[in-house]
Order: structure tokens, then sequence, then C-alpha cells
């Protein structure tokens, strides 16, 4: 039997200056007393986080404000923020942010309801009732965390990302405003860009791939292609910044149904053990890993191809599939993305270790078209050192 | 500003054989302690009916079934449903059926906990509160109304059909199992195919069209396309079943952000004074409308033409059209989709009413990209009159 299936946000909202109708988008939300708006001291000094108040405030509705998330939150920041806030009477919780404060904002809505700890979530399923409703308004075009059930925890201790996945999770609202993200910098923009790239296109040749999944990846994949350039050259380009926007939420909505594969399994060791940034991780492993996977793909990288923009009507496989790595190295160089990881910090000595860590990710190695054996996680590792 | 949105089920599942893992897929709604099936009577000699009832008793919940749902049905049959369980304690609403079943489940939902009558839904936004959750389960490929927040109800009195949109009206699980479709007769296949089919038509060319919506309406169409005469003249090919049944949902998904239009404005009275089934009615609509819309959507039929197969590579917006409407007169006759209202007793003399009520439909006719006069509206009746 092959089944598959899509969950997603209960509401989206998109285009340009969006944010500033949020009140008319609450419905049922406008109703919530007090609310908490989650977010990172960084983001306090754009006006979006004042015009969000005010506009709560135009409801009647009380507001309070957390501005304690770390990047790549761990779990302990994750507890102590939750010791903060869980005797208030909050009804709502609103992230706004990257993917760091809006995955806290998912688990914070769920330690509220649920009498667990972090650690007690981590993996499936194992939330038990719905959180507080919470709105996530994305700020970074990459994580497509405003649409999945999924919220990435780092563990310093055990130098390891780990991912809860439940149903509730999912928000009440999502607000996509492109606007939000005119202020991103450059390294930013690149890295969350290829982030949401890397899970469409994870999604697209993942085990678990099916019609639903493919329609998102695909469409996805067309809109970054088209537009991450652009948006990495004119930040203020808009209209490159709503297609990234959508492009991003469509990679969330397809991993949400077909999960991610290799690249994300590599990544989370670096990510927990050398605080590289998740979509720098992803993206520096992209090109490599779809290298290693080549042989078994090839036939799924035409219509890729096709959706990059680099090939119209009849082409052979290898043709295509050889457009598709090279468009990938090309983008590494034009986006400046980081293709070493020694500037990080790894040597040559901690690449056993890593290949070792990443053979744990199991629930997403699972789903890579090829088996990968810890000696080619450190061989595709070693390809990022000198 | 241009903003647009998105919304539909809570969570969908898909595949052949869906069904026959329904209890894994209903998570907290398994801790129902009693459910209400509803459906038609005409669907109790499928074996589809007991299988759900089966599954529901091992997980000990207790189960009744409603089979009163009238074909496109009235407020008048809404009501008396609603009389016949509003005291009963059912925790959870399983629709099991076409479009007319389930915009019944939809709203003897809502009706159960809005202190208000069906007359009183009507419209936009009009339901107050959230409805006991519902499931469904479609069994036919047509209504979308599995993915939507709409209802249709019919008024004889007024020879009006008219819905009822709320975001309440959205299930909190779909289980789509093309297998369910495989007994569907032929004239339906064709209507109820070529219904989803207009829905994503109509919304590509709706002047609420957006980036989402138009992704949705673009791969429905493709998917339908490469599906519907299969469907149609082999029943039991399930690859073709499938294609219809996800096309179906993409179309309910592509309405939900940009609405229908013309054709579902003039469908309409067919349906509330001659009872046309609503399918028949915007399949024997649907190439006369396009025809008068031509002008004004010549060049958005390019992708449409490339995503019904009809062109590949560069091809004229004029030539491009002109495919698209071939194909779509072509459909009437390989599906016998009838294109004579006389056979459902309308006279010439009826078509100035028709017309009448028709421009009463302002919701959708505003989403049309070129103005519908009511004579306009009276000289496409007449096409379908000999």
């Amino acid at each position: 039997m092959n089944l598959y299936g899509f969950q997603t946000a209960r509401r989206i909202v998109s285009g340009c200056n969006s944010l500033q109708s949020l009140r008319d988008h609450l419905g049922p939300l406008a109703q919530a007393k007090s609310a908490l708006l989650i977010t990172q001291a960084s983001l306090l000094r754009f006006g979006f986080v004042q015009e969000i108040l005010d506009q709560l405030s135009g409801l009647g509705i009380e507001t309070d404000t957390l501005t304690d998330v770390l990047p790549e939150p761990t779990a302990a920041n994750i507890e102590e923020m939750h010791e903060k806030i869980r005797h208030r009477p909050f009804e709502l919780y609103i992230g706004v942010g990257g993917g760091s404060v809006l995955d806290a904002t998912k688990i914070l809505s769920v330690l509220k309801t649920n009498d667990k700890k972090v650690v007690d979530l981590l993996g499936t399923d194992l939330v038990d009732r719905p959180g507080v409703p919470t709105v996530l308004i994305p700020t970074t075009s990459g994580t497509g965390s405003e649409v999945t059930p999924n919220a990435i925890v780092t563990l310093p201790d055990e130098e390891l990302k780990i991912g809860i996945v439940s149903r509730y999770l999912l928000p009440e609202l999502v607000v996509m405003d492109p606007v939000l993200t005119r202020g991103l910098p450059k390294p930013i923009t690149a890295a969350t860009g290829m982030d949401a790239f890397t899970h469409s296109f994870e999604s697209f040749i993942s085990n678990k791939a099916n019609p639903i999944s493919d329609m998102f990846a695909l469409e996805s994949i067309r809109l970054i292609s088209r537009s991450i350039a652009a948006a990495y050259h004119d930040g203020a380009d808009l209209e490159a910044r709503e297609r990234m926007m959508i492009g991003s939420m469509y990679g969330g909505m397809a991993l949400t149904s077909a999960g991610t594969a290799a690249v994300h399994a590599l990544a989370y060791p670096l990510g927990g053990k050398y605080n590289i940034p998740h979509g720098v991780a992803n993206s520096m492993l992209l090109p490599h890993v779809t290298e290693f996977n080549l042989d078994v793909i090839t036939e799924r990288l035409v219509p890729v191809a096709e959706a990059m923009g680099l090939t119209r009507g009849e082409i052979g496989a290898e043709e295509a599939s050889r457009l598709v790595i090279d468009q990938l190295l090309a983008w590494t160089r034009e986006l400046d993305i980081p293709q070493n990881l020694e500037s990080y910090g790894v040597t040559p000595a901690d690449v056993p270790a890593l290949a070792e860590a990443a053979m744990k990710v199991t629930r997403l190695l699972n789903n890579n078209p090829k088996k990968v054996s810890e000696e080619d996680a450190a061989a595709i590792y070693r390809k990022l050192l000198p």
C-alpha cells in the first residue's frame, strides 16, 4: 500500500504588506485576552514588531514580548523561556522571526499544555495534546517551519540536533509578508534560500516522494531557481522576495509530505557540534550529496532541470543531471556559500565522529534514495575539507 | 495591496486502500465516544460504509448512520436531518459520499454548535463557532468539497442554489481513497470530473487568481486532462482514478484561494430550478462561457493549453486558446456531456428568468475576467437550446 498525505497550517495569508491587515485575518484568535510575541532582540529595531503589537492592542489584546530565543535554540534555552512564561495566562503565541524563532514558538506552545519536558517530546508523535494557538510570521525565506509539523532542537551535550514532529506544532495562522525579508543580510538570504531549495530538492528525490510532495517540490524549485540570485544581489527586489517566500513555504509543504534525506542527516551534526547555521550546512552539503546520489536519481533530475530553467523540451537524463549539479556548484560561487568546513573549526580528525553522528539520523537517512554508509558520509564531509 | 491566501483540511491522507487504515489517521479524533456516519442509502451496498463502521467499533466508538441526504440538498432537507440528531451526543461526524453528502455533513456539523438556522448561515463568515469535528471521505472526484470552506444549499422556493462560506466548514481529516470511486457510473464520472476541471479552469482565469491558486489549478488541469477519458472509458483504471481524485482535490484548493466565476454563476439557477446536477450544469456551460470570455483570457490559456497536453514549447496565444476550446468541445462529445437544456425541461421562454437569477450570483460574477451582462447570460443559455 502506497499512502501519502498532506497537512499544513490552518490558514495562510500572503502578499506584500499582508502584515498590515493582520487583525483582519485573526478570526477567532482575535478573541484572545492576552498574547505573547516571541522574537529575537535583533528584530526589535524593525518596525514590524511594533506594528504587530499595535494591531493587537487595537483589538484590546494585552501583549508582552519575549526576546530570548537563541539562534538554533537548545533544549535548555527553550526550557528557560518556558519557565518565564508558564504561569502567565497568554491565550495566543505569535512567533516573528526565522526558523529558530518559529520552532521555539511551536515548542513553547505545546510545553504550556503538555506536562512534559522538551527532551520528552523529541521524536514523532510524542506530544499528547494541542498547544496554545500560534500565529507564525516568517522573516526569512528558508525554513518552511511556518507550515511544517516539525521543530528542531539543539542538544549540545550530545552534539546533535534532533526534531520534534507532531501535528500539534502546526499553527492556526501564517502571515507571509515578503516586505519583512527585505532587510535580510546577503549571507542569510543565500543560506536560508538554499536551505529552502534543499528541502524541495530532497523531498523530490526522497523515497517517500509522492504526487502531492512532487507538485510542491517542483513549484518550489521553479520559484527559487528564478529568484535566489536576484534576491541575493538586490535585497529590495520585492518580486524576487515574494517568490522566495512562497517557494520556501512550498518547500516546507513538500518536506512535510515526503521528508528530507541525507543532506539534512549530515547537516545536523555540523549544527550540533560546530554551530554551523542550518541553512549554511545544508547549502554546503547539497552539491556533494547530490553527486553521491547521482547514479540512482539521474532520471528524477530531468524534471528538476526543467523546473530550474536549465532545459526545455526533450533532453537526455545524463545531460540534465549534469546541468543540475553544475548549477548547484555555480550557486555556491555566486551566492558565496562557504565550501570549507575548516573555517568552522572542523579538522580532518573530526570526520569519523561526524560520520558516526550522522548515522544516527535514521529518520532522514531512510528517505535517501541511496544507502549511505558511515564511510560514504565521511567521504562527503572530506570533500568540504582541504 | 494584493493579498491572497490558502486554507484547507487539517490533515489529508491519500492513496489506494487508504481507507483500510482510517483508524491510524484519526489521531485525537479516535477519542470520540460516539460518531455519526452521514451518507446516502444508495452507498450502503458498497463494502466501504461497513468497513468504516467496523473500524470505529474496533476503537470502541459507538456509531450510528444517517442516510437521509438528498442529491443537491435543500435547506429543509438539512434542517430535517439536524432535527433528528441534534440531541444525540455525537462527537464526530463522518461524511462518506459525493459533494451533496460532504456539504451536508459540513453544514450539520456547524448547526450543532451554532444557534442558527441554515438560512441564517447563507453567505460568507456567518458561522460563529467551530462545529462538531468532521472526517470527509469523498466517493466521487469532482466536488473538491472535502477541502473547501464552502457548502452549497438548494433553495427551491427561490429557485436558486447559494453557498455557505466559513473556515469552520473545513474538516479535521480527509481520506482520499481512489478505490471508492471505482464503482462510479460513467455519467457521474464525466460530470463530476468536468466539474473538477471547471473549478481549476475558472480559478486560473479568475480575477482573484494568485501564485498559490495557479499552482493548484494548473496541476489539477494537468492531472484531469491526462485521466478523465481513461477513467470514463474504464472505471477500474485505478491510476486514472487516483489522478482524478488528486486533481479534483487540487481544484477545491484552487477555488478556495481564487474562487470560481461565470460558469458557476450561470450553473446555480439551472440547479435551483431544474434540478440539473451541478457537475452536468458546469460541464454544459464551460465551453460556451469560455468562448464568451475568450478575448480577455487568450494569453492565460497558453499555460492552460500546455497543462492540458495540447502544446509543448513556443506557441501563439490565439492558437493555444483555440486548441483549448476545441478540446472542451471534444470532451462534451467523448464524455457524452449533454449539450441541450431542453431535455431538462428548459424552454426558450425560461431564459430571461434564468439570466435574471444568474445576475444575483454576484460573489462569483465578480471573479469573472469579463463583465457578464444579463443579455450575455441569456445568450449563453440560448447556445444550449435548439
